[in-house]
């Protein structure tokens, strides 16, 4: 089973809880045991799972990553977006998930949080089930 | 085939070589060839492949992570350990491994750890194969 | 499908893009629907998906990872290539990816690249379709 969902992000450095989109996402599947990729066909965002409860998590991860990766620095990139690529490959473009009995198997605190590193855009996500 | 392992971090920062362990469930599970998805259920911890051979690599790479991501900084988090949660989606909270002839095909000096990033505490770790 | 490639690096810390090499090799598995995933079986080399357009963006990425992990600090790893085995899990040392009708599924500006962080070595690189 593959589909492929649209992610309108807001700001410039944002992580969007997708959490329940995907669980609703493997329900309906119908699959009830497997594993669950979820792909970003981008260069510029990415997906990690982490803390879902306080989203003071996601603004420390965020500051946290700008100041490893400056958005200002002496790129060669032109067009000025080097950092989010960067971001990017640092958390990576795709998770993987656990399917069990129709439902993803996440830890009690975890979310999956799309990762926009250069926004506002729309983006693409791609879910894999198998 | 899905299970989950108990492990019980020790220090604070910790990074546990499990590579045997695993290799001897993925024996038990009488599974020959496929994948192997290693997924730590936590928001504090994660999970590498890396150097087994020396321990000083470890010592090396917490030591790193310690200064790029500081134990203590102007953290919005309150409860003190957004630390533990940046690194772990630095370093990821899942690892993919080939399953063949019923082992992990790991390189040479690979092993694979548990990284606790704010323990001790007793942790899991789930794996699927298929 | 499990199959081994072998990569010439020729650099000290290089990231070469393998997206056609890979891409070629899904074909020629006549696998027309599933999921890819590519393994590095070392401990100082890694592999990401980013943007292939302009080779700018893997020199600002290999610039950033070396100012975040130097080379030359108070390691205690005594081969010197710390450094290497850190940037390797930061970057990690496996993607996966998705497989449609016989191709793989990247996004327009993504490739995938295998990366060098203490060559030049002969590298192999593991790819498991199911």
């Amino acid at each position: 089973m593959l589909q492929t969902i649209t992610i309108n992000t807001r700001e410039h450095s944002e992580m969007i809880d997708i959490t329940s989109l995907i669980d609703q996402e493997v329900s309906k599947s119908g699959i009830k045991d497997g594993i669950c990729l979820l792909f970003v066909p981008h260069t510029t965002a990415g997906i990690t799972i982490n803390e879902s409860a306080d989203p003071s998590v996601r603004l420390d991860m965020q500051t946290v990553l700008g100041k490893l990766v400056p958005w200002k620095d002496s790129y060669r990139h032109l067009e000025g977006n080097s950092a989010a690529h960067i971001k990017s490959s640092i958390i990576g473009s795709s998770v993987m998930a656990i399917i069990e009995s129709g439902r993803l198997k996440l830890g009690t605190w975890q979310g999956i949080f799309f990762c926009e590193f250069d926004g506002p855009r729309s983006r693409r996500l791609h879910m894999k089930l198998q």
